[in-house]
C-alpha cells in the first residue's frame, strides 16, 4: 500500500514511521529541498501544484493525505477527482477560513467566542464598539502558531492592528476568558466509526504550543466528544481531526479545528494503544479503526529552536524522544519528548525535569 | 548520529526504525537487492566482506552494529579497528561456534545440557553410547532457526544423523526434558550498567519460534539475570544480548545466546517502556538506559511464510502490526503482531484470535 502526502515536514515524517509496520510505504510532495520526511519516505521535490508530480502521486499512491491545511485548492481537488482524498477536500476548504470555519460551528450548534468578519478598518472599529476590548484579530486565512494574529488591549489603537495582520480580510473575535486550553483528537473511518481520545491539555509560550498533558477523566470530555462528533459526521470525515476548545466554567467554546494529525496528540505515540498517526493510516485505507485509551499519565513537550542534549533527556525515566532531524532555529519545532508516569505527581517531576533542559538551551 | 550496521533484515529494519526519533540514521550492508531495511534505511549493496564498503561503512557510520551471528569474522575485526564495534568482536566469536559457547558457558558456571564435542562419525558413535538417546547432533556453526540439527531418537541411525547434518564438525546434545522454553533479553550499556527484560516464554513450530509471551513474575527470573549478567561482564558486552533457555524443574539450563536483538524480544516495542531496539541503539551510542518494565499483559506471534490480512489482524483489540515488507516464502519470517492485554485471560483470547487466522492462511 502507498501513501501519498503533501508535505514533508515532521507530521509527514511520523506517518511514514507509523506507516512502516503497516506496510505502508510513503511518497510526499514538497518544495523544501531539505523536507524531514524524507529520511523515511520518498520525496517528490517539487510544488504543491506542480501538475507532473501531482499526476506521479495519483499514479502510484491508493490514498492521498496531508499534513498541513494550506494546501492549494487545485491541486487537492483534481487529486480526489482520480484517487480517493482524506480527509475530504469540503473539509479542507471549510477549515482554511477562520470565518467560514466560524460559520461552520454556529451552523452545527458548536459555541465559540463572540465575533465578527471585519474587511476593512472601518469594520474593525464597529467591531470594536460592538464587541469592546480586550479582542483578538485574525487574518481569515493562513495564520498558525499564533501568526496573523493581532491582541487589542483596551485603548489599543486599531489601525494599528489592522496594518499588523496585512490589512487583509479578518475576524475580529471577543477574548475569551478562559480557564484552560483543550483540544480533542478524534479520528472517523470510512465505514462512520468514531472513536476520541482523551482530552489534551495544552500550554502555549509566544503562541506556540509548549506542553500537551493527557487528561483521562476529565469532566468535559462528553462535551467535547459531542462537538466533534458533530463535525466529523456533518464533513462526512475520514481521517484525524484535532479540535481546539476552550474551557470557561464548565463549558466548551470552539477555537478551531485542524483536519490531520495534530501536535497536541503526539502523546498518543506512547500514551494510547494506537496513535493518532496510526489511527489517521488505519482509517484512511479502510483498516478498523485502533484503541484510543493507554494506561500511564502522559504529557508531550516540544522542542523548539534547538533540542536540549539526547543524554540529558534519556536519562529521565519514561521519557521517549522523537527528534524530527531538521537544522535548528528560532521558533522552529525540531522535535518533542513524550512523559510517562504511573502517577500525575510522578509526571509532573519527569515534565520539570524536561523543561529545566529547555531553559538552559 | 549515524549507524552502520552489517545485514539488513528485519532486525536491521527495526532497529532504523527505532533510531530515527533519536537523530540516528542507518546505513547497511547487504548482498540482498531486496533487503527489507532499504526502506527506512540506506543500502550498501554488495558482499559483507567488500573492501570498499567496509571503507564506506568505517568512514561515515559513528559506530557498527551487526543484525546476526555469521558476519565474515576478517571485515568485522578490520572495523573495530576502525571504529566502535558493539557488540565487541570477542562476543561474535564465542556464540558463532556451538562447542566454543558451550565451553564458555561451562567456563562461567552457566548450566548447560550434557554434551559431547563430535568430529566423525566414529566419535559420534562414542558420543551416542556415552549420552544414551534422545540427543540432538548439531553442527558447530551456521545453525540457526532449527538448521544444521538432527535429532537422534532411541535407535536412530547414527550414519543418517552424520550425513544429515553434512559431515562437519558438531556437538552431541542429550536432549533435555525440559519444560519451558525461556529466553531472557539484557542490555548492558558501555559503562557496565545491566538491565533486563522479564523473561520470554518461547514455543516453537516446525523449529521457528511461533510465539513469545512475557512472564514478568515468573520465579526464574533472578536465576535467569544472575546467568545473563555472568556472560555480559566475561565478555565486557555492549549492546542488547538473548540468552535461549530450558526450565527444568525449577532449574535452568543455557542453550545457547545471540549477540543481536532477538525474535523473543519483539513484544519489548510495545510491552516495555523502552524495546529491545531502542536501549541497543541507546547502549552502542553511549546513551542512558531506557526502562525494560511495562504494565499490560504481552506477547507476540509471528508470521511465518503469509501474514494474515492487515484487516483481520487489526480488528482485533489491542494488537500492534509489524510488516517487513518482505516478499511471502515458505518458512520466512514475514512480520509479527504484538498482542496486548488487561489480563492474561484476555491475552490468551487475542493470541488464540491471531493463531486461528494463521490457520486460515
Amino acid at each position: 500500500m502507498i501513501l501519498g502526502l503533501l508535505g514533508g515536514g515532521q507530521l509527514a515524517q511520523m506517518l511514514a514511521l507509523a506507516g512502516h509496520p503497516l506496510g505502508i510505504d510513503t511518497l510526499f510532495i514538497d518544495p523544501a529541498a531539505d523536507a524531514c520526511a524524507a529520511r523515511v519516505a520518498h520525496h517528490l521535490h517539487g510544488r504543491f501544484d506542480d501538475p507532473a508530480l501531482l499526476q506521479q502521486l495519483a499514479e502510484r499512491a491508493d490514498v492521498v493525505s496531508y499534513e498541513f491545511e494550506s494546501v492549494p485548492t487545485t491541486g487537492i481537488e483534481w487529486l480526489a477527482s482520480q484517487i480517493p482524498v482524506y480527509p475530504p477536500p469540503q473539509a479542507l476548504a471549510s477549515g482554511r477560513d477562520r470565518l467560514h470555519e466560524k460559520q461552520l460551528f454556529g451552523k452545527l450548534g458548536i459555541p465559540t467566542a463572540e465575533y465578527r468578519a471585519v474587511n476593512d478598518l472601518e469594520q474593525l472599529l464597529g467591531a470594536v464598539s460592538e464587541l469592546g476590548l480586550p479582542a483578538l484579530l485574525k487574518s481569515r486565512r493562513e495564520g498558525y502558531d499564533g501568526k496573523g494574529q493581532y491582541l487589542l488591549r483596551p485603548g489599543a489603537s486599531a489601525a494599528e492592528a489592522w496594518q499588523a495582520v496585512g490589512g487583509v480580510e479578518a475576524i475580529l473575535e471577543r477574548l475569551v476568558p478562559f480557564q484552560r486550553e483543550l483540544s480533542i483528537i478524534a479520528v472517523r473511518s470510512r465505514e462512520g466509526e468514531i472513536r476520541c481520545y482523551p482530552l489534551s491539555e495544552n500550554q502555549h509560550r509566544n503562541g506556540i504550543l509548549h506542553l500537551s498533558i493527557r487528561r483521562p477523566d476529565d469532566p468535559l470530555q462528553g462535551q467535547a466528544e459531542v462537538l466533534v462528533s458533530g463535525l466529523l459526521q456533518h464533513l462526512d470525515y475520514v481521517g484525524v481531526i484535532a479540535l481546539e476548545l476552550f474551557a470557561q466554567e464548565g463549558r466548551l467554546l470552539a477555537n478551531e479545528f485542524a483536519p490531520r494529525v495534530h501536535n497536541s496528540g503526539h502523546w498518543t505515540m506512547e500514551g494510547a494503544l494506537c496513535s493518532q498517526f496510526e489511527n489517521h493510516l488505519r482509517a484512511i485505507f479502510g483498516l478498523p479503526l485502533g484503541a484510543t485509551q493507554g494506561s500511564d499519565e502522559v504529557a508531550m513537550v516540544n522542542f523548539i529552536g534547538h533540542p536540549p542534549a539526547s543524554a540529558d533527556l534519556l536519562a529521565i525515566p519514561g521519557l521517549h524522544l522523537h527528534l524530527y532531524g531538521k537544522e535548528p532555529r528560532s521558533g522552529r519545532k525540531v522535535g518533542h519528548a513524550t512523559v510517562r508516569g504511573d502517577t500525575l505527581t510522578t509526571l509532573q517531576q519527569r515534565i520539570d525535569a524536561v523543561t529545566a533542559l529547555l531553559a538552559e538551551g
